[in-house]
């Protein structure tokens, strides 16, 4: 019998966050057979990060037992807007990045076909196509870490409109005139319920003199703070804590509605590390506030939930798309 | 020569609002023939409206020296949630009116067949049919009047969504927790810039002991304001209107910027009572205050205007749905 020949049949997925950079090696069959991590340090400037990647690919290859030749394309999604055409990212406040030609320079670095999109529209599009057993023609991904972000499908596809940047629903402002977001506004979606907001109001607060046991789970300056520690600190039932998350979880409920009343989605979809971290604490206020605030009729038969994907909703999509545009 | 036989190839659109209903009469072409008003009555109630709406329709029919005969069909936009395929108005908070079954309760008056759909929907197809040249992809409309609606065109169709409510802008909270809308809810787009909203604003200043020649205009109980009242405060020097006017104009362009961010259209158009009355004094400050708060990137080569379809935009609109309906 002939030896079976060796598949070049896999592509990457990569995660470009604020913080690290996710590599996941799957099949055609959108099966993970490995993975890596790697931090991102963004403030090493563009270059260095652009090598991480590729250095955090080649990695979760060799990880596989697999060779670059066997991989026929890198999907990957990056915070901000994303022109996909020409791979470039546009602009990234978390990363410090305008006009970055990430795909190129990729491309140069691992020989192989990059493909690029917007980091949470290819989350929206993984758990579309894993995590839907029924595709619904319209879809809403909502995803809540460093940065806040969105991917919206319509008609069963990832819409991204006339300059290939929708979905940027973290800048839609909610609270106009409040706290300022890392894109420079006041009151974002983002500069409420990003991780960063969270973590800064939790210290704003400690030094107002308020208590939380945080101070004695990570020492009074709160530094390396994430975002299970406020999961711990609930449970512990800390009160500073819980209002900070809960009042996170109200203002994304009123995006959320917003996003109802001017979408009509059949369905939202919740991810990202603060909703991975905190779902059970935050998913109860956010689909009842969604449902109070949205007009009604509405979110009828609309379903709002928390994708299970968790993190690799991310490198999911991003196979997604390096599948679909190598086929 | 044979005398030219009678056409029956019109249509008649109907725009309903919360303070009147506007009826035209249109040609195939969406050229308009003749046009009739009726103030609406909301607080009569529904059955009472829905006459109106009737007679306002025959008067435009009987002013045109045409007969119900030559009428194809009707086009209606009302102001809320509408059902386009059951016809029925599913909510709308500016008459006061909950599931009311729009679209049979016209045709037994008419014996014509009706097709409803959200007003400011209406408004945006017939910006879109009637007043661009080249067609774009995708288009939104955003209309200011009694109340606040949008319009989104997406590959060249009215985007309806699973729940055929979507469009409603007019309640996406930009000031979470601010002035209470018709709707309930707190800091809605429209509670910020709707016609009522601003003139409780002037009444509630006026209160307070501020001065403003509209009260030498219409009285000091300022009954019977219009938006074009407005218009002439400012001309005159009137800081307060001016300020408010201002106000509203930078909440509009707030909007607009998240839905830039959101959904990415080529063309943002404007239109609606008070954009009609203030488009000089608000247009700039829109503008500007949309490309200060859109995502770099997201707004290249968008075109923001004001609609010069003015109060016909929403006849027109549903004279294009008539016409495309009976087709």
């Amino acid at each position: 019998m002939a030896a079976i020949a060796p598949t070049n049949n896999y592509v990457v997925g990569v995660d470009l966050g604020g913080t690290k950079i996710l590599a996941g090696v799957f099949t055609q069959q959108l099966k993970c057979v490995g993975k890596n991590k790697l931090s991102t340090k963004p403030e090493r400037g563009p270059r260095t990060v652009i090598e991480r990647i590729s250095r955090c690919v080649k990695e979760a290859v060799e990880e596989c037992n697999l060779t670059l030749e066997q991989i026929k394309g890198v999907g990957i999604g990056a915070p901000g807007v994303v022109d996909a055409e020409s791979g470039r990212v546009v602009f990234a406040p978390n990363l410090g990045w305008r006009n970055i030609d990430l795909k190129n320079q990729l491309e140069s670095l691992l020989d192989l076909p990059v493909f690029t999109e917007n980091d949470t529209n290819l989350c929206a599009l993984g758990v579309y196509q894993v995590e839907l057993e029924s595709k619904p023609r319209h879809m809403l991904g909502v995803f809540l870490g460093t940065g806040v972000g969105g991917g919206i499908i319509i008609d069963g596809k990832l819409y991204s409109g006339f300059n290939k940047t929708a979905g940027e629903v973290g800048h839609m402002v909610i609270a106009a005139g409040g706290p300022k977001c890392s894109c420079g506004n006041l009151g974002c979606f983002e500069a409420l319920v990003g991780r960063q907001s969270l973590f800064h109001r939790i210290k704003t607060k400690v030094k107002d003199g308020e208590k939380t046991v945080l101070t004695e789970m990570l020492g009074s300056d709160l530094e390396d703070m994430r975002s299970g520690d406020l999961r711990k600190a609930i449970q512990k039932g800390d009160k500073l804590v819980q209002k900070v998350v809960e009042d996170a979880a109200e203002y994304t409920g009123i995006a959320i509605a917003n996003l109802i009343n001017i979408f009509s989605p059949e369905i939202v979809a919740l991810g990202g590390g603060i909703i991975d971290a905190l779902a059970k604490e935050m998913m109860p206020i956010i689909v009842e506030t969604a449902r109070d605030y949205a007009m009604p009729g509405t979110d009828k038969e609309v379903r709002i939930f928390a994708s299970e994907l968790g993190d690799d909703a991310g490198i999911t999509g991003a196979a997604v798309l390096a599948c679909r545009q190598t086929q």
